[in-house]
């Protein structure tokens, strides 16, 4: 009815997947798709005896229409047996996906879009990506800081009506690669919602800041949700640009305000970084399904080390574990990749990058067993690990010149030359010219430093940027962005609460 | 069988309605009630689409039969959906009662008494105690100090054997009201119970204490649970005034002093206080229903306006949402009262009382939407809310004079003269000489200078009690209850730890 | 197949009884069992009616088909009814056990064995070790410290990479009583493993002294668990003795010159201890059932009691409730012995042993219910509790001389002779010569008080040992195990972190 619609510029398909845990699913349906999926991926149950390790436990079973959802379980499940689970539920939500743009691309020639949301990752969003012609999410930046993020009660308190001021960059830059360069914002937090624990209103400027923020990241279009506020049903206390009665909402001034200011600027440009940080979601699934520590979690890693390169005031690149081409980068990162094919690190050995591998990183196998040969596996590296180790918050291991382990700690082996260690002596980072492998968790301290040695190493400038001061380039122009209540220094220049800057090479252009 | 017996003075129906969570059912047969109750009231099933804007996500109905409970629902169900499950649920305890009341009234002409327990507020009491003669109540002050009351550790330290100070006059003040004026303890606690997390002992005093307390506030009877104790089954470690061996128990010294104290001076005669404070079981289900903020409770907020009028020695009244005669009232508090009729608002108005509404207050329909006009309805003030905004503990607002917002404020808009405002400028109270409308949750300090600034304006004389020392006046007796552990001075005088006393008018006539 | 193979020289029957909750069954085979059993121990309903008091709250039964388990109910079951079901479920686990020995028996002569778990107190162990010839235990000193030990931060930090110093030797102690003298460590950790919280590496010198720790207590076999670690499923991050490439790990290298150790230092004699710790099954049943205050644990209260002893030097049996040849024991513990039969108060009071008894030792009947008799009942003190107070953590009440009450206190009187009291002037510990009640649960320091009173009267020497170290008698050796992860001094001799040391009469022969 709608597809030759001229006002219809682009068509969203449902909304959200993922959102309100309803990826995974135990139900009948669900256990016969999955000895569906087993047959076609292992042909015969010998196959899949032997890739699970089933002998283990007497697990063996005789034909696929044995094999249970890995639930109710007296003990646990076999780990292979979840991360199988898992992939099967991602591969169920591409096909499902595909169902849809079927039905759409013979009925529209508009972009194909959908709205994922924060931190979800019960699927492979670069395999629903590559169906569709943009990716855009919705951000929520404050009720995301209260219900999705590790933090401190200081952290949480200073940003409680801003956001994290890294977590919607994250997922820009994220985005940005699952939407192979075409990203929106479909749905931005235009004041207080209804669905966090807590849900006070956000500062003066920052419905300005979020949007500025999105932009410079590449968002092709910014929308904000909802126009006007609902008075009835499950979402009458979330804001709009309107408000009931239709007279605006405090987020309409500020909406407005970006608009002038977009049409002043013109265009920017988007620019390759110079850093890429690989995402992998088949690595949170793995590290979930065996964390062998109670808070080993592969967002909570991958944030730590995005939190650290943005604070040496680096833009990024997330890239997929299935890229091979790193032309262009000059530092690579990839913690807790839980499996890697060698391709992989002999393109990281023959690029010009430098590559910051682990911890976890090439650990284990596609099944989640560990390898026949040594581990980790990186080309050139004569590196093994002992043993790992997880541990409580209260346990720290302090690292020679500053900084501390916590969390995971590998204990490594090898004739690779060691670069950091710990007071105790025990190695923390070793590596070549080339690649690096780190066996802990570093702290925020770690990381800066980590980060500036590779930085330094790499030819890259870094800086040490205020709490809440992020800076991202977008082409020719400069933003910084100041999540903080209050103003901040840096460079010698003052940055107001909530503020956005940009500079055109030497000019100030936006304040 | 009993219906003459001459030694039945009265009748307990059932035992504590609503206790361990009887009255929410998500039953079979609770869906077929509740899909008739829902026919009753909206008779068409267009007629309930359009008052819960079932519009929205798709909810509509065809039929009546179609509708489940609000229960196992991907994301969250309807506000208007639970709010009607909630007013169903109430019903039918009022329903199940009047089956009662009327075989019994058949039987009996002694009066028919039920006993309600403490927070219990999945009920309206008040439409209960319409169809019976006297109300009562079970008061175990020490386990509800424990195991429903909010409070910092410091508190619940120092009340541990004595109970909270305000709970038992809260609850004694609430039953006198759902009573008429007729009303009773049912279960004293008279030493340490079982069902508690933790059951020490009351300290020597409090047993008496807890008696002269419910006497002050009018009740007709104090009855003591349990006469003697169990030696077996579920209650064997529950206290009664005599040990299983027939051997008298801690509490029976002090429970016989009383009774000779009451003898020696007669009866008390009650009288209207210059207080009101309005309590209403469905803006309980209302606020329980859409919180907005994870700790935003009716019962606490109330509560903690209770505490303030009784810091301030006021004597209170508690009355129902339906009352519309305040004659005698000086001040009227009506705090998170969610839906008014515009009956309440005038009569207010029109009364001789200073009415303290807020926050929340008017400001949903009878079916938990936005109402169409500005909100909230007070009459003959000017004030909007622009949004609200819900917050954790760690986030305060400094008051101007003293004093914090917590948990919840309202941005208010609107001609209306602002009397207080945060140190930031916004309005937290505004209003002019007959009604006030305060759009924050006050913390203790800015609930005490409301309570005197109020009091000032309506006449009434305060003062500043120490912690734990209570007033209630009962006609021309003041008594005064010393909660505390230790002794406390006020008004040139000592109140040993755990006393009572009492003064006719001048002369103190227990101690 | 395997009966006559001269390599068996010993049979492990099932795994871990009771492990991953398998223990407490409410399935439909489980509820027409208990029925079965019900008509066994009671013969005809009424008398179980009256045995658990079921006229309160109208329980009584018609049939014994009418009784379902004790769960799902209203409120909640009679703690007899709970009692009855933990003491069936206890007796399936003996019938099971006995079904597999039946079947072993006919087959082979060499010893049977099953291997008990760590804290697993939901059957009742000496009965299933009635049929068998050896008792062992897997022991796990880091996961159990983190996941089933009570202990403050501070405890859980210091000994992360050891484990609890007392908990090992605890069980070693306990599974020689279960074992009839005959006991092994079947699985001994050898390195960190996969399934507690966190799963930290032991500290260097930690496989060697928990192994060491094991011979001191009598320990026929310590057995590593595993041989090598799967590359495979749930276990593939369990260390073993050699990697999953067959290489040595960790714990290889301590396990081996263990062994040469043992063989330089030949077999070490086990002598009775002269102090006595009574465990007893069926009371962590009952106050598991009764608790009546939220943190009262019958496994923390003895284990407390020991621990102490611990401190103070002393070498312990641990004795079943049904002993009743207290022969060359000085000193007998028995706290929170729920019921004892009159035997053994009496035999108790004739042996030449101190007998310290209580908090709630001998307060309830079989049936979980009170005694008509005064309680606690111990031969010839007069002795009443008037009643029982529990309290939360943040609750304390000092006692003369130094040390305090915790979670738990009863009011006592009679005219036993006082031997401590609160500050406050009540009494904690009473009794004669030969027989002391203890009304309280002491904390670490009233404990140390007590434990030394004791010791003085019975006439043994006590230490203070300084934390982590502990010592163990093994005949003419006396052993000094180092837990801590710092060297400490005591005696004049430093003990190094993790070590273990010897001595033979005078001369240090490990170290």
């Amino acid at each position: 009815r709608y597809g030759n619609n001229p006002f219809i510029k682009a068509w969203q398909l449902d909304n959200e997947y993922g959102c309100h845990d309803t990826i995974i699913s135990y139900s009948d349906v669900a256990r016969a798709a999955f000895q569906e999926w087993l047959t076609d991926r292992y042909g015969d149950v010998e196959a899949l005896n032997t890739a699970w390790g089933n002998v283990f436990w007497s697990m063996e079973y005789d034909r696929f229409d044995q094999i249970d959802l890995p639930n109710l379980t007296v003990t646990e499940p076999n780990p292979a047996h979840v991360m199988a689970f898992r992939r099967f539920s991602s591969d169920q939500v591409v096909k499902f996906n595909r169902v849809q743009v079927n039905v759409l691309r013979a009925a529209t020639d508009v972009p194909l879009i959908h709205n994922y949301m924060g931190r979800i990752l019960d699927f492979d969003h670069f395999e629903v990506g590559e169906d569709l012609d943009i990716a855009s999410w919705d951000s929520y930046p404050i009720g995301f800081l209260s219900d999705r993020l590790e933090g401190d009660d200081d952290h949480k308190a200073a940003f409680l009506q801003q956001g994290d001021p890294d977590m919607q960059a994250f997922h820009h830059d994220l985005y940005r690669a699952v939407g192979k360069g075409r990203w929106w914002v479909m749905e931005q937090q235009p004041g207080p919602v209804n669905w966090a624990p807590y849900n006070p209103a956000p500062l003066d400027g920052m419905v300005r800041l979020w949007s500025w923020e999105a932009i410079a990241h590449g968002a092709e279009v910014v929308s904000y949700f909802r126009w006007r506020q609902a008075p009835f049903a499950q979402e009458q206390m979330h804001a709009g640009l309107l408000r009931p009665d239709d007279t605006p909402a405090a987020g309409m001034e500020e909406a407005a305000q970006v608009a002038q200011e977009i049409a002043t600027l013109g265009p920017l440009v988007q620019v390759q970084a110079d850093v890429a940080l690989i995402f992998d979601y088949p690595s949170d699934w793995a590290w979930n399904t065996m964390p062998q520590g109670a808070d080993f979690d592969y967002f909570r890693l991958i944030f730590s080390a995005y939190r650290a390169l943005r604070r040496a005031g680096l833009s990024i690149d997330i890239i997929p574990s299935t890229q091979r081409n790193f032309d262009g980068y000059k530092l690579v990162f990839a913690p807790g990749l839980a499996n890697t094919d060698p391709t992989l690190m002999s393109d990281l050995r023959d690029s010009d990058a430098l590559a910051v591998l682990g911890p976890r990183t090439a650990t284990v196998t596609d099944e989640l067993s560990i390898p026949p040969q040594t581990q980790p596996v990186i080309t050139g590296l004569d590196v093994n690990i002992e043993l790992s180790e997880s541990f409580p918050p209260s346990h720290i291991r302090s690292v020679e010149g500053g900084g501390s382990v916590v969390h995971w700690m590998e204990k490594l082996s090898g004739s690779s030359p060691v670069l950091m260690k710990t007071e105790g002596g025990a190695t923390v980072l070793t590596g070549d010219d080339q690649m690096w492998y780190l066996g802990s968790w570093p702290d925020e301290t770690l990381w800066n430093r980590l980060v500036g040695m590779a930085a330094t190493q790499a030819g890259l400038h870094t800086t040490a940027l205020p709490d809440g001061l992020r800076l991202r380039t977008a082409g020719a122009v400069q933003f910084a962005f100041n999540y903080s209540a209050h103003s901040v220094s840096w460079n010698d220049q003052v940055f107001d609460a909530c503020s956005v800057t940009a500079w055109d090479r030497q000019d100030r252009i936006l304040k």
